[in-house]
């Protein structure tokens, strides 16, 4: 299979038809997924979905997104092992963003933070 | 003074510019903007900012986005009452997404659910 360098073009992937139509995606084809951890609530990260990402994180068990900067799927873990076990995938009421609810193995950043919002608390004032 | 129909320019608000020169923004000049109730941890709906409603997010207290779809700038509950008290704001590892914990009064979401995720959970197969 050769490998994508642009999201999927919606209604070209095997996502069911009636989740495609709600989905209001921005210019790049993408949607925001917020995901948190099931039991404790944790915001571990935002990544993106296209329809293709979406249809194999419902049907493969596995948080999959699309990366920007790498042009390309990215099954969370794959190489860090540190997985998403999808619990639940709920759309927005406007149909434009995403929550996947997970139970992340380890650290959900890159960094080794458990999420990607530990380590910079901006100033109230 | 003039209502604005585009995001502000980076470095053309008041934000911190030691802020600002962490963010990197859509090619629309906006970061998402999770928002979670502070102390059950329900993700209750994702908007958008750009530095001046983080600017103003970060020093009155009260949730500022842009609004993509009005292009305005957009105090939640300044029509329905359903505010979010702005507990804390986070900028991730990447510094292209924020989480705003607030004290969200009553509804979320327009449609008068609690959370814009109530509605439409999507099936696992």
């Amino acid at each position: 299979m050769s490998t994508p360098t642009t999201p999927a073009a919606p209604g070209s992937t095997a996502l069911d038809p009636a989740i495609a139509a709600r989905l209001k995606r921005t210019d790049d084809g993408l949607l925001p997924a917020v995901a948190q951890q099931y039991d404790t609530g944790e915001v571990l990260m935002l990544g993106w979905m296209d329809d293709e990402a979406l249809h194999r994180t419902l049907t493969t068990g596995r948080c999959t997104y699309w990366s920007r900067s790498r042009r390309e799927y990215w099954v969370k873990g794959d190489t860090s092992g540190h997985v998403q076990k999808v619990k639940s995938v709920a759309l927005d009421c406007d149909g434009d963003t995403l929550l996947v609810r997970v139970d992340q193995t380890g650290a959900a950043c890159h960094t080794g933070d458990r999420t990607c919002f530990d380590a910079d608390v901006l100033p109230l004032s």
